[in-house]
């Protein structure tokens, strides 16, 4: 039996660092508090589409969440959407999805277990797959389950409302997936429900599901949506700005290191395990600029990477990092230029800066690899420039400066 | 093997005679030419709720066209939404209807199956259960057929579409029934379903699943709803304004003959089983004063009671009826008085006429049956008259109007 010791009031400070929001925030302590008294765990839910399975450290946002719970002695049911996957889940997307074959699911899942052992504790996590239990409704249980929510209310879901009102098509199976994703709740008897703050619908789903069935309402738990390596976007394999749990050491450690400062206060807030004093005291520290950014940066990297690939690979990827960057010798008085975040044209701006003679001079220098961005070469004319980037560019064997995105 | 010999064009029109509208009109020919030269009769639907099996003439006015069809030579299959019944439909309703028992469906079912012998020819009509086929419906399989129709589709039927701009709760089960339908249609393979006009919205349903499900799409054929005895309100048990099939003749007989000349009109174009020609020109006499309309009513409601008691009591009911009549002595000088349609008060209208003294008066000659409505006794102080309606009244021994309502 799992013992509970940390104070409610505690547990309840860790669990919101860095979440978007607690609904209702008030039950989830009285919950918390319960569980404490009575030392029976909350039942935590955190439902997974296996459409997916290349975990990055996007989707470990809500898992490290999730990790947490465990840690206080909660009991974590990691459900795998086996049955809901068949059907395709539309959430964000402007199309509906394709439905995915059995064998699909099966493998897709598999895979996905795998995965999240870097950070659950499987020996104590519920892995499940609805389709256990909604497998088993016939058609008329599934009407009369649709019978408890409302066209109206599954309109205000923002994707559906804009689709809506854009005149685009909303097919009826899509309404299906919020009732059965609730359905899960009132199935497991859900205390508390993570997801993204794209989530936020479909956890409220539940709870609405589980008062029409009679039960204590779950509370809902949501986290923001992890900007990628290029800072704007949220990070997508599909958008290649992400950093994946099988990225080998070095590139995890090199994409964490390439993210922009402000970024890294995020992924600290989002990404880091230590105590919520410890990482809030991290983050005013580079704000008011007592704390070294690369330094910050360098820590977190190493850290990141020790979670998936052990404590001594991230400190191993710090000391190859730090070897390689103090060989080159960067002139203490190097240009430093600052530039609009964006994409560079590096033949203009290497004319602008009287680097070449021409820009077809310019052309032979990095058809030569004799361009070189952070000591590597460079073989495009292009060069993709993120807020609060600094990049060092050789050029030739002579000339170096330091280009900062602002 | 059924032989049609009525020409396309002709059962074109004996079908078109008092239909609401035939979707698309064009396309129904083509069909009804096809199944004529290849003597291959046409698959006709016509769905019904068993949650209400006592028949009245309201719901004749789509069977007769129904039994039409089966006289040109067409295939009846008569579908009793066993099935979707377990689900209620809100068709025309602003709240669910309740969900029926298995057992209460099945007793339905049968007792409808044995009323609409008196119109089909049961020996030649399919009667089909939707149990059959969507009972075997998983609740995945269910998912993937809500795929083919869309949210948007679906709101814009013309109640759904009321419901949800006020605001009121649609449950998302309620979306279901018509893509069922819609399924039967498919199942079925129909090339006509008939309905009533509020049902149009689901007929043409069964046309969008019939292509998505790679068949040709049936035609429609709507009837309008057929006013009950007050001449105001559609025909329903709950508003007692019904002419039940299992009305006595008498009763049959006697409601038919007290519905207004206007209405008579519609009866005729509705209910009666005459040629299109011959009741175009019933109707266009009528209009004209060429026909007198009591002849005309006596005529009607000999012959629909002969259609559900045999047309020798259809017969002995009329002789009846212009027996009693004239037995009562109506001076020819009788007072004649109009009234608007409506509710008569009548101790108001037998003190204004110096009929009686006081009201107290009047209401003694109630109580001791001395007022007559048609030389039948009449025991209350009110009087529903209505539009075109004569009655005669006869208060106490010696006294009698003559009341129209206008």
């Amino acid at each position: 039996m799992a013992r509970i010791t940390v104070l409610p009031e505690q547990q309840l400070a860790e669990l919101k660092r860095g979440a978007f929001e607690i609904l209702p925030e008030e039950e989830m302590l009285k919950k918390l508090k319960k569980s404490y008294e009575t030392q029976k765990p909350l039942k935590i839910k955190l439902g997974a589409d296996p459409s997916r399975p290349d975990i990055h450290l996007g989707h470990t946002v809500v898992l490290q969440k999730l990790r947490l719970f465990q840690e206080f002695g909660h009991e974590i049911y990691f459900l795998i959407g086996d049955y809901t996957a068949q059907i395709g889940d539309p959430t964000g997307k402007n199309k509906t999805r394709p439905i995915l074959s059995d064998e699909e699911v099966k493998e897709n899942a598999k895979t996905y277990s795998e995965q999240i052992g870097k950070i659950l504790d499987l020996s104590k996590t519920h892995i499940v797959f609805n389709k256990d239990w909604l497998g088993k409704f016939s058609g008329l249980e599934l009407i009369q389950l649709m019978g408890k929510a409302t066209v109206g209310a599954l309109l205000q879901r923002d994707d559906f409302n804009k689709r809506y009102t854009n005149g685009e098509a909303i097919y009826l199976h899509e309404f299906v997936y919020p009732v059965l994703q609730g359905y899960d709740s009132v199935h497991l008897k859900a205390d508390v429900e993570l997801g993204g703050t794209d989530q936020t619908f479909n956890l409220m789903m539940g709870r609405q599901l589980q008062y029409a069935y009679g039960q204590e309402a779950q509370c809902i738990l949501t986290m923001p949506l992890l900007e990628g390596t290029d800072g704007v976007n949220k990070m997508s394999k599909s958008l290649d700005n992400y950093i994946g749990l099988t990225d080998t050491p070095t590139n995890m450690f090199g994409k964490i290191m390439s993210i922009s400062d402000e970024l890294m206060k995020k992924y600290y807030l989002l990404l880091c395990r230590r105590p919520a004093v410890e990482v809030e005291a991290m983050i005013s520290g580079l704000t008011n600029g007592t704390i070294h950014p690369m330094e910050a940066k360098k820590a977190l990297a190493s850290e990141i990477t020790g979670y998936y690939h052990g404590e001594a690979a991230g400190k191993e990827e710090r000391e190859k990092f730090e070897a390689r960057f103090s060989k080159k010798q960067i002139p203490d008085d190097i240009q430093t230029i600052t530039r609009p975040a964006g994409t560079v044209a590096l033949l203009d701006f290497f004319l602008e800066l009287g680097l070449i003679k021409s820009k077809s001079d310019g052309r032979r220098l990095i058809q030569q690899n004799a361009v070189k961005v952070n000591f590597e070469n460079h073989t495009t004319d292009t060069l993709n420039l993120e807020k609060g980037q600094e990049l060092i560019l050789k050029i030739g064997k002579l000339r170096m400066v330091k280009l900062i995105g602002e």
